[in-house]
This record gives C-alpha cells, sequence and structure tokens, in this order.
C-alpha cells in the first residue's frame, strides 16, 4: 500500500531544494553558503530519516495511514531548527535527534487531523491520508504520532522540553479551533488572524528552535532567544505560505491554487485586500460559492482575485511583515556569539522568505 | 450552548447508582457496603468533578464540544479506580486527584474521536458532541483533553505514571485500529476481538489501578497486583457492555439497542453465538444492511438475533467469561493486604459484572 520507499539519504535533498532557490533567485551567495550548511547537519538529518522510516511497515490502519503521509517528504524544516539550535550550543546528540524527530511528528500529526478537519483529497502532491485511508485511520495516526513524538520527547529528557511541548499542542489546538470558528468569515480581524498564525504556526517553530538549543546545553538566556528566533521565523513562514497559496505555482508548491482560500482559512493577504479594496468581497465569495459546490473556480476569477490581491497593495504588504519578522528572527541571533550555526540559522531564515513552495 | 450546570456535589450519585443497582439485584449485602465505599472517597469524588468543572467555559468550540461531553455524566468508573488504589497505600493526595481527573479525561478524550470514527449522534443519551458542535470541533477537542490529561499527570509527577500513559494510549489507539479493520466482519476471530478489548478498555483500567496505587507509595508488587486487577476488570468491564449493547434495556443503558452491531463492532456474545449458530449470520447481516442504509432494524428482527443469542448459550458463555475476568481481578487483591479499600475494590468489581448501564 505504500506508495514510496524513499532513499534516507537522499532527504539531504530538503537542503540542495533549499540551495537550488537560492539559485533561481540569483542569491548565488546564499546558494554557496547553504552548501557548507549541509555539511553541519549531514549526518544528523540522515539519522532522522531513519527513525521516521523506522516509523513505516506498521500492519495497524492507523500506522499505514501515518507512514503514508510521513513519506511523502515534506520540508524537514522544524527538525532542521532543532538540530541547527543544537549546534549554536554543543552539537549532536542522541536527545537532539529525539526532539527533531518529535518536532516533524508533531507537525504531521496535526497535518493528519487537519486534513481531516478540511476534507482535504490532496496534500504534499500526492493524495491525502484521509482520502487513502479514511477519515478514522487518519484521526487514529494522528493521535499514533503525537503519542510517539511525546514519546520521543520524555526520553530525550532535556529539562523543560516535554512540558513547554504539551502547552504547545495546547496551543496549537486552541488556534486551529479558532481558524474553524473564523473560517468563511471574510470579516475575520488581523488580530485574529495573527492569533491563529501564531499558535498554529509560531509556537512549534518557538519549540523546535527552544528544545535544541536546550539540547545543546545553552542557558536560559539562549534558549530564550533561539525560542524567539523560532517564533518570528513561524511566522513568517506562516505568511509566506499564506502568500504561496494565493500567489504561488501550484507545478511548485504542490498544492492546488487557492486551496486554503476554498477550505475557508483566512489568510494575511486576503484580509489586508478585502480591508483595502471593497469590491473584492463579492469576487472572493464567488470563489467560496464554487467551494460549497464542489467545483474548482474558473481560471478567470482567479486571475481577478490575484489581480486585486496586488494591486491593492496586499501582497507587498504581506511579503513586507514576512521580512519584518525574519528581520526580527535574525536580531534575536545577536544575542548569541556568532558561529557556524548562527550563521546556518541566518541562511534558513533568508530562504524561507524566498521559498516557492 | 451547554445544556447543563452540574452541582459537583450531586456527581457522589455514581455511588449512589451503584447502589441503587445493587439493590435491584437484591444484593442488599453489596448495597449497604457501598454506603461504606462513599464514605472512603466522597471528598476526592467531589474534588474530581470541580476540576472536571473548571474545564467548561471555555470559548473555543473544542472547548465547548469538551465540556458538552464532560457534563454529561458518565460512570467515572476510572476515576473511582485511582482513587481507591491511592487508598490502598496511603490515600488522599494532591497527586492521586490529578491522575484521576486524567484518567477521566483520557477516557473522554477517546470517546470523542470514536464517536467522529463511528458518526455516532448519541452519547451518554444525550447528542453527541460532534453532532452538536460538528466533527473538526470533536476531533480538536479530544485532542485537548488528551494534552490536559498528560499535563495532569506530568504535574502528578508520579514515577512511571507518564511513560506507562502514553504507551497505554498508544496501544488503545492500535486497538481502535484494528476494530476498525475488523468492522462489520462477522468472521472476526475471538482472539483478535480479545486484543481489541484488551487494548482499548483493560490497558487504561490497568493504569487507573496502578497510577492510584503508585500515588499512593506502594511498591512494585503492590502497584503490579492493583495493575493488574485493574486489567481484569476493564475486560469484564468490556464484555459486560458488549451485553448490554445486545441484550440491554435502553431506557437504563441510554444507548439504542444494538449500536455497536450496527457501527459494525464485533462484540464478544456476538462472535460466539456466530460460532455456535450458522443461521444467525444471516440475520445479522440484515442488520448490517439496514445500518448501511441508516435505518433501524426491525424490533422483529432485533428479538430473533436477541433469542438466538441466548439460545445458543452465548450470553451466558459472556457472563462466564465477565465473571472469570471479574474472580481474576479479586484475587490478584489477596496479594494485598486487607483494608477498607481493598473490600471497596472487589465491591467496585462485583458491581460491575451486574451493572445495567
Amino acid at each position: 500500500m505504500l506508495t514510496e520507499t524513499p532513499n534516507a539519504t537522499s532527504r539531504v535533498e530538503v537542503l540542495d531544494r533549499l540551495r537550488s532557490l537560492c539559485l533561481e533567485h540569483g542569491l548565488e551567495r546564499l546558494a554557496v553558503d547553504l552548501g557548507e550548511l549541509i555539511g553541519i547537519v549531514q549526518d544528523d538529518l540522515v539519522q532522522l530519516e531513519i527513525e521516521l522510516d523506522e516509523l513505516r511497515g506498521g500492519e495497524r490502519l492507523s500506522e499505514r495511514a501515518a507512514a503514508h503521509l510521513l513519506t511523502q517528504g515534506g520540508k524537514r524544516l522544524r527538525p532542521l531548527c532543532v538540530l541547527l539550535a543544537a549546534r549554536v550550543g554543543s552539537g549532536s546528540s542522541r536527545p537532539a535527534i529525539d526532539l527533531a524527530v518529535a518536532a516533524e511528528l508533531v507537525h504531521n500529526a496535526t497535518l493528519l487531523h487537519d486534513d481531516v478537519v478540511d476534507l482535504a483529497t490532496e496534500r504534499r502532491g500526492h493524495v491525502a491520508a484521509r482520502a487513502e485511508y479514511g477519515n478514522a485511520a487518519s484521526i487514529f495516526a494522528g493521535d499514533w504520532l503525537l503519542i510517539e513524538a511525546l514519546q520521543r520527547v520524555r526520553r530525550a529528557a532535556v529539562p523543560g522540553t516535554l512540558d513547554l511541548l504539551l502547552q504547545v499542542i495546547a496551543e496549537m489546538i486552541r488556534a486551529e479551533s479558532l481558524q474553524l470558528e473564523c473560517r468563511g468569515r471574510l470579516d475575520t480581524r488581523r488580530d485574529v488572524y495573527l492569533d491563529i498564525a501564531e499558535g498554529k504556526s509560531a509556537t512549534l517553530f518557538g519549540w523546535a528552535l527552544r528544545a535544541g538549543a536546550a539540547a545543546g546545553g545553552l542557558g536560559p538566556a539562549g534558549c530564550a532567544a533561539l525560542g524567539d528566533f523560532g517564533r518570528h521565523l513561524g511566522l513568517a513562514f506562516q505568511i509566506v505560505d499564506d502568500l504561496l497559496d494565493l500567489t504561488g505555482d501550484p507545478a511548485v508548491t504542490g498544492k492546488a491554487l487557492f486551496t486554503d482560500l476554498r477550505e475557508g482559512k483566512m489568510t494575511y493577504p486576503l484580509l489586508v485586500a478585502l480591508e483595502r479594496d471593497v469590491d473584492l468581497r463579492a469576487h472572493v465569495e464567488r470563489v467560496l460559492d464554487y467551494a460549497r459546490l464542489g467545483q474548482e473556480p474558473s481560471l478567470d476569477l482567479c486571475r481577478i482575485v490575484q489581480r486585486r490581491l496586488h494591486e491593492s497593495g496586499a501582497v507587498a504588504e504581506s511579503q513586507t511583515l514576512a521580512a519584518a519578522e525574519i528581520g526580527r528572527a535574525r536580531a534575536c541571533l545577536a544575542a548569541l556569539p556568532a558561529s557556524e550555526a548562527t550563521r546556518a540559522l541566518e541562511l534558513v531564515a533568508e530562504a524561507t522568505l524566498h521559498r516557492r513552495h
């Protein structure tokens, strides 16, 4: 039933892809530097993939649904953050790898539940686990990955990380629930959007960085600085995600245009554009009407919405906010002694801003 | 939106109900003894209800869905087990109450997810949370209660209890997934049924007793004995649950007859009867056919299935197995010094066998 047999070592391609992206963007310097970055955490990332692969092979429907999602790649950005944060301190360790795996598992657990909530049919360019194995299996799969994550954090025994992760997951659930309540509500306020984005995305990035820092033996100030870096990075990541939903290239993102919008999820550029362009609302309502009927919006309608997003300045304003968050993230690094690892984190932040998938 | 405002103190009625049940069954001695039992844990049970009530009042849809279920009563049997096990040792304590609340929360978390999986419309004689607040809210509500439970176990800081609970939840998920795979499969083997019943029911009872014992300061032998007591009690509880689904009085159980069967859940009496009565299969298939069409089976059909369950000896055999499990549970108590608390646990075991809801 499993559709892919990934070669663990090939997954360092995650970093290769980041590098190609920089080259496409004319960021040659960044690309060269990312090459060095690969060297820092290559072994850890290989180990990460080996341990994720070990979760495959279970017979239960829940295990197969989870494996279905886990083996379809993903950017592995959260575990990369854990591993780099650990290297700001004393470097690689068994606990750091456990925490990195846990970060990826929590992320995947939320995707499995979200796809049921959103009745999603695709994920990462493949059929969604819930569409292949059913909603029930996808729910249990999410539950299972959550427990697997917590067991690893428990085993890592890095002070503070388990309690913080429990708080973070509670916050993620609260934010997902708030997002559900705002579904299709074009009058959602920006501060409510930011509450959702921080809860569903920024907190787990914050945990990844802080937990990695703690595994690397950093003190409270270092952990706090990296945790803050993570939250800013996570918020920027989410806003870029929003932009990709509305203006990205589906062939690159692996996700149909307006997927979030059609699920009624309010995104930052959309809310800004709706504030600025009173005529946009009717067009967006039409997209939602199509979605309610299970139909795709016409290409013309998509283009109208996209044009208005650009012309209202909402795209530019969203890019500015994402860039500002990346700036704040980088400023957090200033509290730490410069090292190869802090430089790598800066590059990750920069690449996040320019990512196209 | 909340339909009930329970008075925390009134919930000691859980024990009162157990007592009435004994009286109805002509078990006067048991009823009198249960009266004493109420005295032992009354204050703890009141505190339990206060703490469950504190989870109400959240604004989020997930919180309201969880509160909807939590405020509709339930037997509170798992927390009662935690509290009594603690009293086998040094008695009531802050950690024991945290663990008792956690046991109830994990149970409710699984119900919230199960109801989505089963597309259930009713629970505990009321509209199911997923029917009132939607599947999405019910999924997030289950996630939330799970995290709330784990936070309490973490705070209780009783050695071994968190790791064991994580294992137990993983086992519950595996069993639920296996149950899903056996849905509607009338050829499910008894050993597979027992694997499911132990995973989904016995393990959490086992944890409740063992965790309570550890909170009460018992040593490894005492914890193991009470953990074993719990697993046998839990398996008996499940088999009685199965019997109630097929032969219970809906006015007392608060659950329509054949609810499990119509969801395709294989129960012990049914599997035994199918083995013994080759003509039963066609009737059961008809019940499942009705269920697929969203229709109730006719009263006649129900009576035919019930009669064959009795006449094949499957009901008696299931009662015998439940009684044997209760016997094994009671035997586990022999390893412990006799006390008011061990006597209370014996009574809970006896009442579980005779319960009618």
